[in-house]
């Protein structure tokens, strides 16, 4: 009896084992499992916020890091050692060509009232020329928007064109109010040098009233003159704008020293958790490495590439060995380019991958209130795992864009995932010398890191 | 037929006057009419923030308003004049006998170690006595608990009682996480003087780690002697916990100049929108005025006056004539002894009148998630709203408890609610100096006002 077995008691053996495992699928052990792994990761995470730790050293090390600097060669080598400390697989960097722009070490400007000059905050929009040497001084003409700029025709030739819609501060979300100002800033050098103008000063990216001015990216068409473009503190804009109303004569100067060097060589940042049975099939976590050179990039985007490592790190933690492969990425140039998000879908590495899905967090490091869904048909599905995130306070699950750099890869059909942290603050910091650790909360940080992780395991485990 | 009507035209006309009106009692007229109030407030709020400008005058001319201080008499006069200038009704202050605390210009504490003296920072516990002049110079005995102190038995006799359990960091409330080593603070002195402790330092209730100390409330017996009691910084009690497992022969210095002096005349303010159908039906929504003598109550709670202050004022700016009456109640004396809150339901002024609901806000002035509804026979009534808080993103609507203050209130059966914001800063900045203006974000603190409002103007239309 001991070295032979009947056909029947095998066919006993198979059927409980059938058994056994149809009832490990079953949906309350399926819950009750996903319940536990959902307080686990909070409670992991939160006792040691090992997000924010990060941050710190990522902002104190490589502070500034627009591409092209020495600052993002720095952060490009100090993610990679994070993820090999814990013990990541496959940690490696994937060559990425990147526009380098350099901001240059004068950017002034002042408001000429007969004799007497009062300073403006300003700072170049990043990717704008420099003024001539000893800069500009021009009359100015202020704007609320492109088509007001259009409509200028020759009133605006040898002006300096203002553009000072501010947010629109009803907006309960502050990227909807970003969304509804910013095409001054990305379309204002254009239209301003369209209808004469010398320079374009666009009113900052904030519904916060500070002196700081916000950079960020602007745009030249290759059949209009490129003319300088600068950020203007809010108080700088309402001054001005008020100024303009009573003074006559009144002139601004403004100098920049910014320029565009030749592209040079960068990287994206990877490393995994290889799937256990699934090794080919990929699901993506990250965030941008590159920052605007203003502050250190804490929020914008430091949050979503330590919320990315710390999510594989709590999953490691917690040792469990997700089905398919979780892999954090760095992306590198999304403010400037975004030749990251473009290499990265079509890079060698890729050769046999197959992705089922794209989480990026570049909406700050508040506390997350749930995420989006790019794609409409498997939200129904996504929603049926509700109940955990309202666990985290996250159960905000809603249609909506995800991210840019992950964005090249839902165009092949990948199920695309953003971060939907507290708004509110975010613009106050973005782009600017605010942006520092400071103003990020370890606790709210980690949270963003405890919602991905629990995602990518749950996509991980039972597939889209 | 121009001059007389018949009888069947009447008929009908009546019909169709009852059938216009019953259509505009459905549902769907009144969720539009709920919709645009709602999106209305919202707008309104956002566009100027009011309850940000309140804050900062309360904060800068009133900071520092322990019952019984100067700050709490001027937050008495500046409330009303806030109520007053924005044309609020009845506006008035009701006595409140007070409680009237000192801290003591000296508060001081030093660890020696043989001729070395490393200062600690500490600040008194609202209510401790003084230390002799010369200060309490002892050994310190570690505990975590309570129960570890009544454990000491005659180990404790002549020590300093040091008393170091830390927040359970892995709560992702950060109010499950007070709760739960607050009994340290509020009752640390009596065990510590029960087994013969001379003193007791208390670790800030707090899971930042900086050296910033947190005052609160502590308690004494009658029947057990009183000794001094402080609270010492995260920083500091990580510092003396690891000195005393190395060092033999450490003591701590510590003085306190503290004391209570009589008690005295204080007042809770009051101001409000009187109902237009139903004027003696009266919904509370409220604060609390004093704050402890640190920082200057910016989150504790002048965020939760102003906020009741803005949520009349928004109601008033949309021109909306509540059926009920709805009224701003500043509450004296919360933080130590709850005199206001007691003194309110029982003051002469409530001679007529009677509440249905009240409304508090003393957990911080950062972004709402939701509400808590004490009742829960009123639960699912109130759940019928949550689409429309969910448009403020103020839908988390659950059971549990409301503030202190309106608790009062709870006894007598009226519907009691409490403001629940983000929670994971709160306690970064409680009781302590780092409770500013600074640390507010004008659109979260309006976000509170404008739930409240919304909240307010739904029960006083449509009853509870």
């Amino acid at each position: 009896m001991r070295s032979s077995t009947s056909p029947i008691i095998l066919l006993i053996a198979s059927l409980v084992i059938i058994a056994s495992s149809a009832f490990s699928n079953e949906p309350a052990a399926n819950e009750q499992s996903r319940d536990s792994i959902c307080v686990r990761l909070l409670q992991t995470g939160l006792q040691e916020c090992e997000a924010f730790t990060m941050l710190q050293e990522l902002t104190s090390k490589a502070g500034r890091r627009l591409s092209g600097s020495l600052g993002a060669a720095v952060a490009v080598e100090l993610t990679q050692h994070m993820m090999t400390s814990r013990g990541f697989e496959k940690v490696h960097a994937e060559s990425v060509t990147v526009p380098h722009w350099v901001r240059g070490p004068v950017e002034e400007a002042a408001i000429i009232t007969g004799k007497k000059m009062t300073p403006l905050t300003i700072c170049a929009l990043g990717g704008s020329i420099a003024t001539q040497q000893e800069g500009i001084t021009a009359d100015v003409v202020e704007v609320k928007s492109l088509d007001e700029c259009k409509a200028l025709g020759e009133k605006a030739r040898g002006k300096i064109v203002f553009f000072n819609r501010p947010f629109d501060r009803t907006k309960l979300s502050t990227f909807e109010a970003y969304g509804g100002a910013v095409d001054q800033r990305s379309r204002g050098a254009i239209e301003a040098a369209k209808v004469g103008g010398v320079a374009a000063l666009v009113r900052s990216m904030t519904s916060a009233l500070d002196d700081v001015p916000h950079t960020g990216a602007m745009n030249y068409a290759d059949t209009v003159q490129k003319i300088p473009a600068a950020a203007v503190s809010t108080i700088g804009a309402n001054f001005l704008s008020g100024l303009l109303q009573d003074v006559k004569n009144l002139k601004v100067r403004m100098k920049l020293t910014c320029k565009t060097l030749p592209d040079t060589l960068s990287a994206n940042v990877v490393g995994e958790i290889t799937g256990s049975e699934k090794p080919n099939e990929v699901i993506v976590v990250g965030g941008h490495l590159d920052a605007w050179d203003k502050g250190s990039g804490a929020h914008d985007d430091g949050a979503g590439c330590v919320q990315a490592i710390e999510a594989l790190n709590l999953i490691k933690k917690l040792g469990l060995k997700p089905k398919r492969t979780i892999r954090a990425v760095m992306f590198m140039n999304e403010e400037n380019g975004q030749r990251g998000g473009k290499a990265y879908p079509v890079a060698p590495e890729r050769k046999g991958e197959k992705h089922i899905a794209a989480f990026e967090s570049d909406a700050g490091g508040h506390a997350p209130r749930g995420f989006t869904v790019q794609d409409s048909v498997m939200l129904p599905k996504i929603l049926q795992w509700k109940p955990l995130f309202d666990k985290l306070q996250a159960g905000d699950i809603s249609r909506g864009g995800s991210g840019t750099d992950v964005n090249f890869l839902a165009k092949d059909g990948v199920v695309c995932f953003g971060l939907r942290p507290e708004s509110h603050r975010y613009f106050d910091y973005h782009h600017s010398d605010n942006d520092t650790i400071d103003k990020v909360n370890p606790r709210e940080l980690e949270m963003g890191a405890i919602v991905e992780a629990l995602l990518c395991y749950l996509i991980s485990e039972e597939g889209l």
